[in-house]
């Protein structure tokens, strides 16, 4: 493999993570530091470049559109060669887009929306389709599930993602078990060909003894950044590239599969990556499904989100309300005010509250209100499409066949 | 993994291979004596059965015909769980037969054919389905081809394989590339998870500068073992069992599937195991397709034989036809006289021979030509039906479908 890909591995040489660092990996995130992962290191470490202000308004000018909140704030902050894929765009050459998440058990928390928020809005700035995968058999790997509820918390977690909104004639959602098929495993075995087990113990950790399922299946997540995977999706057409909107956690894979990609004759995924959506306890770790009350799930109640929000969520003011008019709160570490970062859409409004809860003219309850709110609103729309998606959505979603895109 | 099955490993535990021993892998058969691998040691380095008079005597009871010649002169050699797939045949529950090749370029040789004569005698005696497995995947993994030219040469040897008289309404052959699907993939999937990096390691003797795809595979080659790979096949009934003949390199694969059998609520695999039909050149290697001057191939002619047999056919006499007489030849190494125990049906004949030539009455020339005229009957019988296969056949063949047997 390139030095440039893989040298920013996860272990050092002693195949230990080290200690006073920030700990990022496709199965854990934790924080050194309060105010959360420390990104312009992570940039560094994994090797990938920070998402500058004259993309987004290159994205803006040719989609014709504003830039996602989360874009214009910095909260997808950092890429592998967005570039590229946006000047195909301009030369009118298609892209598709690709992201996917491990199936969880019960409704997806606020965290988890992060990635297929953003996505939408890419699937409709662009106009291109668009590849989920859920990864159920990596859930059967790591955890102590059978393979059938594995499925059935995918299947789940698949309708919480169609009521963000996507395309049903440009959206193909599947799971690994069920869409397993020629065309998949063809690419599969391209990518476990080319990659020894001493790189993928360098990048991703595993040890002697993990089991062979767990070194067998990071080509499993990387095979879809291959149009060929899809042959009925995408009309039989060769290597059409992807853009992949993600959270951060994930480069190991996409820096295994861009490695390999030129071998196998294929284009590389191009990459833009989210910073984590904050555990209401704060930015140290990110929400956590299996902590219900780090959470807000899209299924909880207007009174749930409102009971979490005031009880949990973590408090940049000062002790005393004194003490907060004369200091002011800090936002930085403020769960309420990191919520409205990613979901409050009016600039000018955050821009308002900042001053104000930073000056301390801004109380913590007139916060949260304002949080609870948004959230709030977020949530019941996500909840008025939820509602109507049935086992025949769903059915609709995951069946292979042409998208509905001009190649 | 217990004991019993993974402690007789490929590998001592310094990670090396033994230098006195015989080494039988999937990938390597070297013998060091010129009378070829000592099976009686494989038997107890391996840890299965020699498979005695008793149960050859039994097959013939329960199927009420006379056992195949390579079952009689002990050719198939050793066993694992034999007994009990007896015991079920007897009670009158269903077993299926399944087996494989690892694709070769060119025709199959009759190296290549011994399982594949002896599980059509299995079909036919017990009158069970069979599944073949073509391991195009591991071809692909394990050398400089592509995948299309891995399924290529994997649809050549199917027709070949065919050529040996497989029923087609009790006989499902098929690619791995071609024939990968959600219920295959299932079994792979539990297989991979229940067995570490460390433990196949130990079984097969990878290494970290293998690729990945090396140590995911055993679990592809283990999986058919597991009727619910096959729903169509087996029209969805649950873990029916399998007895696999086959030669004993493929004893890791296996060993490792009969451990992990349990763990899965699935029934181990029994197996029946035969030696090694010896290269022209002699015992101290088996047939290989890289040498085509040690084999004979079933798509030879006549004359080529009759050449090859003539010319390499490794002799058990001696130098002048004067110390012959006198001292007699070698049955034990002579290659002709090793492909008549194989392939003259006639054990009468056979032990006339083997007296003869033994006694030093039989010259070398005449016992080559008694194994000229016998291979080449067996060649030209499979070239018989050979020509008739055409890609019709091997669709026929290769479709997933219910299999004519009474579950």
């Amino acid at each position: 493999m390139s030095q440039e890909e893989v040298s920013p591995a996860i272990v050092n040489e002693n195949g230990e993570i080290e200690k006073d660092e920030d700990i990022v990996t496709p199965w854990e995130i934790q924080s050194a530091s309060e105010k959360g992962v420390d990104y312009d290191k992570l940039i560094v470490k994994f090797g990938c470049r920070k998402l500058e202000q004259d993309l987004v308004t290159r994205i803006e000018n040719l989609t014709g559109k504003r830039a996602h909140p989360m874009l214009r704030r910095g909260l997808f902050f950092a890429h592998r060669d967005l570039t590229a894929i946006l000047d195909r765009f301009e030369q009118g050459k298609p892209f598709f887009l690709y992201t996917g998440r491990g199936p969880s058990s019960g409704s997806l928390h606020l965290g988890h929306l992060i990635p297929f928020m953003f996505t939408k809005y890419l699937q409709d700035a662009f106009n291109v389709p668009l590849i989920v995968q859920m990864t159920d058999d990596e859930k059967f790997l790591w955890k102590n599930i059978t393979t059938d509820d594995a499925i059935k918390m995918a299947h789940e977690n698949m309708k919480d993602i169609i009521a963000v909104g996507f395309d049903p004639k440009k959206t193909f959602i599947f799971t690994d078990m069920e869409y397993m098929c020629p065309a998949f495993y063809n690419n599969i075995l391209k990518i476990w060909k080319v990659v020894t087990n001493n790189q993928a113990r360098s990048i991703f950790g595993f040890t002697g003894e993990d089991s062979m399922g767990k070194s067998a299946f990071p080509a499993v997540e990387a095979a879809p950044c291959f149009s060929t995977s899809f042959p009925q999706i995408f009309n039989n057409k060769k290597d059409i590239p992807c853009l992949i909107p993600c959270a951060i956690d994930q480069d190991p894979y996409f820096r295994m599969t861009r490695d390999v990609a030129p071998r196998l004759k294929y284009q590389k995924p191009s990459l833009i990556y989210s910073s984590f959506l904050p555990a209401l306890q704060g930015a140290q770790s990110k929400m956590s499904a299996s902590d219900m009350n780090s959470c807000i799930y899209i299924n909880d109640t207007p009174k749930q989100i409102k009971n979490k929000i005031n009880k949990y969520a973590f408090s940049g003011g000062q002790v005393t309300i004194e003490e907060h008019r004369k200091l002011g709160g800090n936002c930085d570490v403020d769960t309420s005010f990191q919520f409205l970062k990613y979901f409050l859409e009016d600039d000018d409004k955050l821009e308002e509250i900042r001053q104000k809860y930073t000056s301390g003219e801004m109380l913590t309850g007139e916060l949260k209100a304002i949080a609870i709110d948004i959230v709030t609103k977020v949530v019941l729309e996500i909840q008025g499409r939820r509602k109507d998606i049935t086992d025949e959505t769903l059915k609709e979603f995951s069946t292979p066949r042409k998208l509905d895109f001009d190649y």
